[in-house]
């Protein structure tokens, strides 16, 4: 099985490190990664410049992009045969909810659609520090093993987040719905040093709905969440609605 | 009415401006756009530094972000009442099928999700050179004029594409799902002047599902194509072969 | 007489604006200078990714690069004529003593050393809020006046500081040697809202060397100052002991 | 001795990795360095945003910044004992004539004026790939030597190209001053894949000046060059001439 592996945290990341050398165990990983920091990157994709690559010591791909262009260029023409499957991670936070629209870790892995097998982001839902990688790791193992004797189609995208924890204290699987949040915190206003306004983003809204069924939920109780993540946006509960809407505007 | 608007060209495009002066029409406009070019931006949200927001001599708002960062500073902090409502584009372009999951167009609509009317990208479907941004305006208003007449629910988002055609020519509104493309075309390998290795994204792959029902469809007979936009990424149909799948892999 | 027109602060600051709506009556002005504020960018050469120029409504060329940049894309590919001179301003606040080490509008002028004539930048020595842009505009004129009459070498550089006053209330010109700076203030640590550290650089430091023949002093004493600037780096005086050094090292 | 250690090359780059590991057998080494490639980058300071540093596993520091953000940042707030002095390189590939304008090499070197001892910046002058860094760690080792045995003033900042040659086949040092060059070659004119124009900086112009006594000569007669530079950009022989030209236009 070849595998590539990404990631939003950058090359050096310890999460993706982590799970690069448990992965070897399992079949050929590339890492092709950015070559720093990207969280929040979404699937934003570099237009406006041309992309550089730079093969490290150690084998692994350093992309001076966003995640989306690093899996991009992987699949488009930087590698000689093309992976199985994108594994995107092991993010150091949770993706939940609605950061889901804005992950990079999760938009890596959307971009391995095309792939002959389902794609799979994964983030430790740890706070401030995250501590136990290896669980994640190993719970990517044991999706691995799973897809293997029961195989899921090869469009499939899923969202993965492990609790920081030890594995053995991690309490099982939930299949999961993305929760979702109030709007976000008010952006903190400050001054730089030479008196002028800037704003930073601030954190994420409180949870709205994170009842049972949520990934929120089961992160919570200590379960890993698994959801499946689709790449079509269309809101199709509301085309009737809206036909009618535009019909209706017409007469 | 009070109006939020932004886009992924930058505050100075065309399409921008030209929907700015048809818009203070009807209500009142805020512009809070990019300072440049942020084309395939997705949903990205700058996390790693502070944003900065400049008042231009006509009153618009330049911020050195993403259409992500303005939409989001400006209703969490920059704008002292809050929108009705955020319209972004016109974007020199169309935003059809798989793209929108790269647009920065769409993107800054889906950030006013959570505003009391619906949100609305729109972009021009022209090749190259965008000549009828005023059909674009056009379509913007008789849409706010439907709404006006016949609500839609608040958390709508509708992705519009408008042939770059003559008003008069357009052949009326169709309410689409979006269309799929196959993967994208490889990325164009150069060398930069020192010799260096460099990659271009490529474009974007042949159309593969464009038939009748598509945004694709719609936009190459002649209508405005009018997609409703969802920000959940579950994929709600899939989730109970993952439940299966994991709960199997568990027995 | 073709005036190349640059500066630091961005196409669209209002020094550089009203420098070019001064000039226009005494030459051929074309603007090239960058998408936004490039304060601070020193001599920096953009060698990673290629450049765009996008030109204006006003005809004013916008760049995505350094002020270093614009004009090396001026004078060596985008202008069909070379120009006589490059002008560099009106730069929002003081280039003193050390800071031109640092200065976008100085490298701006240094880039422009080929040409026929002088280069000039021109800051407005103001605090905060610059005001009196019309006296460094007239400065500028003044100066171009004179160098009619009697020339300067075509290498030469000036760095010209106008005291924001109107320009009754300045005194007149002075011939001066930059002054010098005790070491900078410390940087001042902060933490993002996401608790991690960041740094701001601090202020320059204080004056050390100001005292008279110094730019600082003019400018305080309400003088414009003019510094003659040099490209070449080598510290003659101290070559021969450096070569002495190097001798008895080796004996 | 405290030494901090910097290049433009960024944090990862061979040439500083030899230099620290040879530089440790002399001495306390503190490696600060950029986080990517920012060769060009001069004297640029980051004033727009906030710096971030991390400490790498190996304990080397990598910042967000340009080079002279490295070591700005270093000695005005990071290190709790300020060094001795500060050396930049081993930069991959020669910093000769005007060259020197534009390096961040020599800027990082420069920004280490204030310290106890002379500042280095350290090139290896090979064309394209560079092969014996070992030997400008050597010359670096001799310098050291030399310094501690005939001290220099403290705020000499020495430019150091050493050529790409075994050791044993480099002639000896020689003082040098910095030759020049013809204007620069033409920008390449490129269009990117979306057919927009693009441009890249072309590579440096011929020499001009660059006969005995330059440090051009001196590297390629196969010797070290060791150039004094400056930081007062003040062009002392020419104030005289320009305050007579600024008087007579008075009068």
């Amino acid at each position: 099985m070849r595998i590539l592996l990404s990631n939003d945290d950058g090359v050096h990341a310890p999460g993706l490190q982590q799970l690069a050398k448990t992965l070897r165990g399992r079949g050929q990983v590339t890492v092709v990664a950015p070559d720093r920091d990207r969280s929040g990157a979404s699937n934003s994709l570099t237009l406006s410049r041309p992309l550089r690559a730079t093969t490290l010591d150690n084998g692994d791909v350093r992309v001076d992009g966003t995640p989306t262009d690093c899996v991009h260029l992987a699949l488009t023409g930087l590698l000689s045969e093309e992976p199985d499957m994108v594994i995107s991670g092991i993010n150091a936070g949770a993706n939940l909810g609605d950061d889901v629209l804005y992950s990079g870790t999760v938009a890596a892995a959307m971009e391995g659609r095309f792939l002959g097998l389902p794609a799979i982001a994964v983030s430790l839902a740890g706070q401030q520090q995250c501590k136990h990688y290896d669980s994640a790791a190993q719970v990517v193992l044991e999706l691995l093993d799973r897809l293997r004797s029961i195989p899921l189609p090869s469009d499939t995208i899923l969202n993965v987040n492990v609790p920081d924890l030890p594995r053995r204290e991690i309490r099982g699987y939930q299949a999961t719905r993305l929760g979702h949040r109030h709007k976000a915190e008010p952006v903190t206003r400050s001054t730089d040093p030479r008196g002028r306004p800037i704003y930073w983003v601030g954190p994420s809204g409180p949870e709205q709905d994170a009842g049972l069924g949520t990934d929120f939920h089961a992160v919570r109780s200590g379960y890993v969440s698994v959801t499946p993540i689709q790449v079509d946006l269309t809101r199709y509960e509301a085309m009737d609605i809206v036909s009618r809407w535009l019909t209706e505007g017409e007469a």
